[in-house]
């Protein structure tokens, strides 16, 4: 997508060095769009671990990456394949809500699993990450052109600027390109439909105001940022046409962990009559788990208790809480499939129950 | 209520000094305690449009007092009528929704109209004031005797810690002293009742965060603060017994305008049989408004592009939203009745109904 004038994917391979992945570092976003390089796997899940990257597609691409440079380092010792369990354990203890994570991980095993040397596994594993990146944009893409006849519709309807309401960054930041909630809006762009979105700030780490309005500001899309309590009202004085958002994980029956706060704006969607649509990519089905088995990451109650910003030229964090004050951070939570209209996926969409999903995914077997 | 080892209202005319009305100054909670000096209705109109008292009942308070001190200023003036017309829509310009104003307003000009001259006007002006403020906390106390019976019931009935949820502040920092929605928390720790509160941060000015937290701190009541995102999760996991919120105006059919956000955590509540109470003081009730009429205040969007804090000792600001970025910044929300256990009032506890709340103020005629 664009910053400024170039295009840019989140994640990608050194052209002139094959050993280094580059990640746009997004903690800096939106003051300063600063480019990080990555080395070596435990920099990889530091950056994963402390949201230099986030984003349940953007975390699988870079794990993917991840451990693609575990094979390089793998390749220098003896112990490969006990090198490339250590870097999966790595990988999969940085963040436990999203499943793209433990998907790419296992993708990059099963891969390097066919490789008859190391040399080989290397090679192996450096294309599983490209495909998994790319595989991810081309989601996002099928996505786009699914969801964007929803917004067309309600364009039709109404005869007027369509007001969606999105939850946290599942743009193109959270993925490798495109991103999920916002690629029907970047494809209803291309076809000149008027709209505008709502963009909810995502306390405590202020995804929505930070990075989702950096990135519809840079593609020149209209947005307000508002506090995440001000949905319910936007919702109540019909202000809002449309909600979209993405998802960290989906059941097979529909139920949607994503970023905490969305089942809220579920309820008052539903309250409302305002349809009420998640965005997922094929990665973000958990075919092995019911919603009540989903892990809920806890993170450090600093992220309450601070705010990160600019003051003047410097960035730096803030303390809103007493001194001493007791917080708590709970990262995700699980709206129900009752409160959801439809899952927007890159093969349609269909609504959140076990039979219409399957039948898009007839390949695949739940065991849960 | 305590700050440290002293006992303090929001609001209080000076001992030694008639002409001079002290309050807390509340920007600088929790990191600084501070006593701000007023003596002037215009003053009085800054700190309460600039918010530096909040709530409704100390907003009432104020006004109460800042008409008073407009007699002082009145009376050196040929016009006393007319200036006292101009200080009443001074303060009414201040903060549209919270009734209280309006209401502590009219009461000091029907008092004055009594007066037969502007001395004796002074006088009963200053008596109006004192009598606003004591009222009010007389209400907050006798809401605390009443709302105590729920949380002791919970605590019977789970043989543990009750967890409360609160939203926004409408402890007593936003009264004069002892708080509509924490009053029944306060006797409940004279009680020894064991309870724990959620304290939502309630952004855009962390009304939770800053004032909740630092006011239940110096009580030595455990709470823990959160995302405004995060109540609906807790609710989900059966982390809340009970929800009180405070209340800006409360109509005759029980419905509730408060602090944005609120009617997301009614909906939660709703939808996990969570028991959601508002705590009502006898001013908040509009008995001349229907839900659809009040009205909504739009505050500075630049409160929800930045946010306050404490950077090691300097007190600033941080942007949180890209240069440039549109923001919008709505103050309250209507949670209708239907998702209302019940009210709290300084009469009784009742269904959020007509014929309730009627019952319980006989001599009051709604005329919406």
């Amino acid at each position: 997508m664009k910053v400024g004038d170039r295009h840019y994917r989140t994640i990608w391979l050194d052209e002139d060095d094959p050993a280094t992945v580059r990640i746009i570092d997004q903690r800096h976003l939106p003051h300063r769009f600063v480019i990080e390089e990555i080395h070596a796997v435990s920099q990889m899940a530091t950056a994963i671990r402390d949201m230099h990257v986030r984003g349940a597609g953007l975390i699988g691409a870079a794990a993917g990456y991840g451990m693609y440079l575990a094979t390089l380092e793998a390749q220098r010792t003896r112990k490969f394949a006990e090198q490339m369990e250590a870097a999966a354990s790595l990988l999969l203890s940085t963040r436990p809500t999203a499943v793209n994570l433990a998907w790419a991980v296992e993708r990059q095993l099963d891969a390097i699993a066919q490789a008859t040397n190391p040399a080989r596994a290397v090679q192996i594993a450096r294309n599983t990450a490209g495909n998994i990146a790319d595989e991810d944009a081309a989601h996002c893409a099928a996505i786009g052109v699914h969801g964007v006849a929803l917004i067309n519709e309600l364009a039709q309807a109404h005869e007027r600027q369509v007001q969606i309401l999105t939850h946290c960054n599942a743009g193109w930041l959270a993925f490798v390109d495109v991103g999920s909630a916002t690629a029907p809006i970047y494809v209803a762009q291309e076809e000149d439909i008027p709209m505008h979105v709502w963009v909810d700030e995502t306390r405590p780490r202020n995804q929505g105001a930070r990075l989702t309005a950096w990135e519809l500001q840079q593609q020149g899309i209209p947005h307000t940022v508002i506090t995440d309590n001000a949905g319910g009202h936007l919702m109540q004085q019909g202000k809002v046409d449309l909600v979209i958002t993405g998802a960290d994980r989906v059941t097979a029956d529909g139920d949607v962990a994503n970023k905490i706060g969305t089942y809220l704006k579920a309820l008052a969607a539903h309250d409302n009559g305002v349809p009420f649509y998640v965005a997922v990519p094929d990665a973000t089905f958990d075919w092995h788990i019911t919603a009540g088995q989903i892990p809920i990451e806890e993170r450090d109650p600093d992220e309450v208790r601070f705010v990160m910003g600019r003051d003047g030229e410097r960035l730096t964090s803030v303390q809103i809480t007493p001194d001493g004050a007791t917080a708590a951070n709970f990262g995700f939570d699980i709206t129900p499939s009752r409160l959801i209209t439809g899952l927007i996926t890159p093969r349609g969409i269909c609504p959140p129950d076990r039979a219409s999903i399957m039948a898009l995914y007839p390949e695949k077997q739940p065991i849960a």
